[in-house]
């Protein structure tokens, strides 16, 4: 079995396109210096130690600016956050640990031409270290169970007369991979996979976790901390979360091969001849500026009477961003578009399931997310 | 039965600080300038059709500036985006009725000083337009029934013993009461509330329910057009919401009172003398920018004895709000302070509640709302 995590592809950009409503979209990739943003990404890893201490940092001024009564009131605050703190820094050490091998490091001054990290980008870093969370520990098991079991149960009925060595020359093809755990299941299961992920910030998270984390709970995150809101009690707050849940070099044996290309899908795959078997798609599709070119897209990459199995909402990423255009379709337009394009649907139903939540937390985002299978005809 | 939408208590300002993350929080009280506040509110809800059908006109560029072929591949898109104009229209009639009746005119001349409408003004009246579908409509029932039926039926046990004029006696608070529906049904209970609330938007909704619509079903409201996202079909898109459910008017007789303060909750009974029976706070308590002082000021409102009903989540209003100082406690945090500050709470629980959530999207935001109890000791 090969297991490289190849970052050879490397075509367009890497962009963060976190799962969320406020995480701001990035610019087109046309208005977007490469090198700007890569140095843009690494200042921002660089720069989380900081800013988290600062926000905690803002809490304890806010507190000191309290009346003294009101203090008094609250004389285990301090201590709360001086916990906080501590534990903010063991998140700095594997933030630090990871940009250390950040296999896209920007060129010698670039840094001079970037722009300083944002809020949103800090907010993207946050988010990746969330996604740690859902796709390589134990906390994000069930996350998976409902996400990525539906796919991996489809891929193992509809192969399952193959041979192991059959089905390692399988293709399967995984966009919007983020930090590829889904594509690993699928190598796990026996088949050849290809992650593909855009976000430069999920890369180097992504080739973090499958290139330099040899032993199961290696890594010590406290994934809560950001934000005091929502927390039922101090310990849910400080929960730490170990990552990652498996040893990512350990997937049995057998001659199926696991890559990773970086870049944006459409440019990567827009004119990839017809050669994939099976092309995955889960919480990808509404990353679109444009679906119609993404359903486009994934039926020319795959052969003849190739397989399409997609899990997901339709959060369009662009809806709000006025630099991006953006098209937004009710669910079962996009579906009727994926006939037209010439897929034959089976298996439609629907799967509740969230994304990078915490479990502990009072609240809750619960996506009804749709799922099919097709076939390319 | 007097029943009056009195807005004579106003002091301090009026505020949107609608319960999602993604509204910035306005400005402190000390940096406002009430008048160009009023002119700024005032333009939101005028600028409501040109905004509304400029969102709807930038899906239509976009979409013209696809690829004739992709085009082609969505031939009823274009009459989609034509029935939502229609009826972003019909909001607009309901939003310009709202605003004539506005009980807080700006000056003449405010409108020179005050700011033009922002994204966030933009979207503090769309998150008004759907507390109207949460309390006044048969579509927020749901939400109704698990978030104001634990408060109901505690009030009604508390006070059961008590003949129909001896309730109206009881003087129940209302901080934070939006549009107003839970202190109109204390009032239909047999108790007299006086409803405080402190954002202008919702002040001129409430003020235009309560006092400008007198009979069910009056007003056509289309709730869903301004997010494609997480919208299953076409119809789930369009479908209308009829407001009122009931006729505001119609509260069964008796001798309760009815009335509606505008202001900050802090500025107008921050030193108020204990001569309130309860508070009921619902969805209110992380509006605070300093929870302490809210706990104080309930505590110091009622009488000895006297009840404070909560339920609600811990969703700091102001944590990420750079111009605002901000205290954010875990729950049980929150309780410990209150017992501190002096009430013995009992009841306590969880109750599974949404916020203006759209029952037909594929994305549910659910809270695990704490509730209890308490009594001033």
């Amino acid at each position: 079995m090969a297991h490289e995590h190849s970052h050879d592809h490397v075509k367009g950009h890497a962009h963060a396109h976190g799962h969320s409503h406020d995480s701001a979209p990035p610019a087109t990739p046309d208005s977007f210096d490469e090198a700007a943003h890569q140095a843009q990404v690494q200042a921002t890893f660089d720069l989380y130690r900081r800013a988290a201490l600062s926000s905690n940092q803002r809490r304890r001024a806010d507190f000191y600016a309290l009346p003294k009564r009101h203090r008094d009131l609250l004389p285990d605050y301090n201590s709360l956050l001086r916990e906080v703190d501590e534990k903010l820094q063991v998140n700095a050490e594997l933030v630090q640990r990871m940009i250390e091998a950040n296999p896209f490091p920007p060129p010698e001054d670039a840094a001079l031409d970037a722009p300083a990290p944002t809020d949103a980008d800090h907010e993207r870093l946050r988010s990746t270290l969330r996604q740690c969370v859902r796709d390589w520990s134990e906390t994000g098991r069930n996350e998976r169970d409902t996400a990525y079991q539906p796919i991996l149960d489809s891929l193992a009925s509809c192969f399952s007369h193959l041979s192991p060595s059959e089905k390692a020359e399988i293709k399967v093809l995984v966009p919007g991979a983020g930090l590829g755990r889904l594509a690993w299941e699928i190598v796990r299961a026996g088949f050849s996979c290809q992650a593909n992920e855009f976000s430069l910030h999920m890369l180097i998270a992504s080739s973090f976790i499958l290139n330099n984390c040899s032993t199961p709970n290696e890594f010590t995150l406290h994934p809560y901390l950001h934000s005091f809101s929502n927390i039922r009690s101090r310990e849910d707050l400080l929960a730490p979360c170990l990552i990652p849940d498996v040893a990512p070099s350990d997937i049995a044996g057998g001659e199926a091969e696991f890559s990773f290309a970086a870049g944006d899908f459409l440019e990567v795959y827009g004119d990839a001849p017809g050669s994939w078997d099976v092309c995955v798609t889960c919480f990808f599709l509404d990353t679109a500026r444009n679906v119609v070119a993404y359903l486009e897209t994934i039926h020319g990459l795959l052969k003849p009477g190739g397989l399409w199995i997609n899990l997901g909402p339709t959060l369009w990423h662009f809806e709000a961003d006025r630099d991006s255009s953006s098209l937004e379709l009710p669910l079962e337009d996009v579906k009727a578009l994926a006939r037209k394009i010439g897929f034959e649907l089976s298996d439609e139903r629907e799967v509740k399931t969230c994304y990078t939540t915490n479990p502990l937390s009072m609240l809750r985002h619960e996506y009804t997310a749709a799922f099919w299978t097709a076939r390319k005809v």
